[in-house]
């Protein structure tokens, strides 16, 4: 299978690149591999995509089989990770043992070394950090700015590389950004890159989405890969091309046919959000905002907050948890919260335009309801969730009923999400 | 080499598990591989160390490849991903091919199907999310009980089990917990497990912890593990040991000699938060508390309110974002603002003894900064935040100067964690 893969791979003149992260506390679970995401980020802005991402622990057996592995399989291997000083640092070995090399200490970079250490050491020739000094003949050394481990860069058989990185993210990106990055753009790097765009939808499933977009789904270039998270689905548009700019002409017809397929549903690009995106149109009409909330407990209003300028549209909000708070506060009379209970359309009618009333805006949106994972009835169950949204002209009252399985806390992002996307399908079917 | 691997894994009678997560957004790095360290995690309480693991793109050929190689390699084989019902969703496809094993549409798979859909599907024969139910003849199938698409348990061949979860988190952990972890722990476990229990802090930095703490960070039984998040600061006490109480019986006595060394400092285990601790506290007293947040923006009353049955002692909030409102519904004079500004103890102290008053409740939180990134100057910078928490017999009024290099959503929540560990405090010293 091997030369199979070698076959696929390393025979048609593509240049293939994987990652290797090494460390036992990868795959203990102690650390999340956030190198591996930066690092493949980086690769996919050079145009170099690659085909796989491995783990392994601090065993030199293991580590020397996967280099060998990977020998065969790619061009170039960037490896991060097991350079630093301890015993269970065995990446340099592991490299050198994969290809029958020994390993040679670099004395130029102990003085370095020395120089950049402010803890003065006691033993200078038994220090474990000069085995940080240690490595193949041949192998050109890589700077490390922000720490003592250096990299390096390594050919040691025709059409394959290895470049080695700390495991710490800092050191790693500075070394990358000052001197990887360059080498791997002239000697690996074709001449295309890829650059993405992503846009978002609201109020539609990610299976009815891609159903009826299969076409796209299918195109090479640009391709067009969807994502869903809670109450919301992605399209991620990434174009090849000589350039961003030539890429950005791949990707903007993608998203005009998208704009116009689902005028309603999209609601935005790369870096929006729904809160974003109704902040920046009330900016525009010089309108304000205020919240009445009860199951979601200040999520709406903190949804809202988190976007920088938001203190020009929204006025405040008012959490009326407890009953008491929805009389005093916002109005509703306790006739009507006994009549038809807290979690009504008639409250959450009340609700809003009480906090409209009250904290002078020209919008307002109240949500009541059970959020769980206690507090549910058979007539009102955990999930339903009644929204009422008072604009200048009238007040638009609507539930919805949320699957009882989801978490207290999904129910309350939901709920969010819910009465933000009708409030933005109000403001684009009204002028001003 | 393969062959090598064999003897070097599979032999030894030891059961080895590898991780596989499938999907091209992986690659492009535009998502964070968490499955891969919560399954790692997982299987490391299960006593089950894994040697590997690997991400790759949805292409049908190296899906297919790399199980193959995995099936000599290992004895177990979790995949997380490409179960959706996109054409780029290749999965199971793959793991067949990889056997020389046909799919089989389990139709009453289906028909589960059509009840968890809550839209209608309108051509049910072409729907995509049918592809979910095919599945080789043998295969076991997992209930996911959080999405459409189950998962499978399938020995393809002799010491070799596949199980195979969707990529969307929360559907695989709900997975894992109902049903494979069972499964994983009656057939692939050994005589020992491990067994973690989380110790939480809050006003002490990582370093300063580490260092006052450096011979347990170095005990191998239990293992003493720190991690820092925005704001607080984990130990994880690692056992290995027979059973779950055998380890909890060795992790015990570091966890007390904890609770002593850092009486203020260390709040809670496992999945306590701040807030959580709060709410505790605060049933236990039968106390009420109010919040009246500026610039938190509703983010102090959503993180209380996200903790399950904080309605008995949580009565609700005023978000004061325009002054307006801040006099109003908290009586803070405009005097008072124009002659100190909004952002000041003065009107601090006024909210929060505004809000207890209105609200009636046993304590009130008031929150006034500057989160930014702009509205910054000179005497009142991005970052600054005054606090006031107004209790049954007096009220205390502090202030934080956070780095201005933090985002705004990060003040925001560092603001949070502050005055509820400020709360907690005073709390602690304050019998009822």
């Amino acid at each position: 299978m091997k030369d199979n893969l070698k076959d696929q791979f390393k025979e048609k003149g593509k240049q293939t690149v994987e990652i290797l992260s090494i460390g036992t506390e990868i795959l203990l679970g102690n650390i999340i591999n956030t190198n591996s995401r930066w690092i493949a980020e980086r690769l996919s802005e050079l145009g170099l995509n690659h085909f796989r991402q491995t783990s392994i622990g601090d065993n030199l057996t293991r580590i020397r089989e996967i280099i060998q592995e990977c020998s065969l399989r790619c061009n170039l291997l960037i490896i991060t990770g097991g350079l630093g000083p301890t015993p269970d640092d065995l990446t340099v070995e592991a490299i050198a043992k994969a290809f029958d090399q020994d390993l040679i200490e670099k004395e130029y970079l102990w003085d370095q070394m020395l120089e950049k250490l402010t803890n003065k050491i006691t033993n200078k020739n038994n220090s474990s950090l000069r085995k940080q000094c240690m490595f193949p003949k041949n192998a050109e050394i890589m700077n490390n700015p922000r720490g003592t481990a250096p990299g390096m860069i390594w050919q040691p058989t025709k059409n394959f590389t290895i470049m080695t990185f700390p495991g710490v993210p800092s050191e790693m990106k500075e070394m990358w950004n000052q001197t990887a990055s360059k080498y791997i753009k002239n000697n690996f790097s074709e001449s295309n890159i890829f650059h993405s765009n992503t846009v978002k939808f609201c109020g539609i499933s990610e299976s009815s989405l891609s159903e009826s977009i299969d076409d796209m789904l299918s195109s090479k270039n640009p391709t067009v890969a969807p994502y869903a998270n809670l109450g919301e689905v992605k399209l991620r548009i990434t174009a090849k091309a000589k350039s961003i700019s030539k890429a950005q002409e791949i990707i903007d017809p993608v998203k005009y046919k998208l704009k116009h397929k689902f005028p309603k549903q999209l609601f935005g690009e790369n870096d929006e959000t729904l809160a974003s995106v109704i902040v920046d149109e009330l900016k525009k009409r010089k309108q304000t905002i205020v919240f009445a909330e009860s199951c979601t407990g200040g999520l709406l209003s903190s949804t809202l907050t988190a976007v920088p300028g938001s203190s020009e549209v929204f006025k405040g909000g008012i959490i009326a948890y407890s009953n008491e708070i929805k009389n005093t506060l916002l109005n509703v009379s306790m006739d009507q919260i006994e009549k038809h209970g807290a979690v009504s359309e008639e409250v959450a009618r009340s609700m809003a335009i009480g906090a409209k009333k009250h904290l002078k805006s020209t919008w307002a949106i109240s949500i009541s309801g059970i959020a769980g994972p206690k507090g549910g009835t058979q007539e009102k169950p955990v999930g339903l969730i009644h929204f009422a949204i008072a604009g200048p002209d009238k007040t638009l009252i609507f539930k919805k009923m949320f699957n009882s399985i989801r978490t207290r806390r999904e129910i309350q992002r939901l709920s969010v999400n819910e009465c933000l996307n009708n409030l933005r399908l109000i403001l684009l079917s009204k002028k001003n």
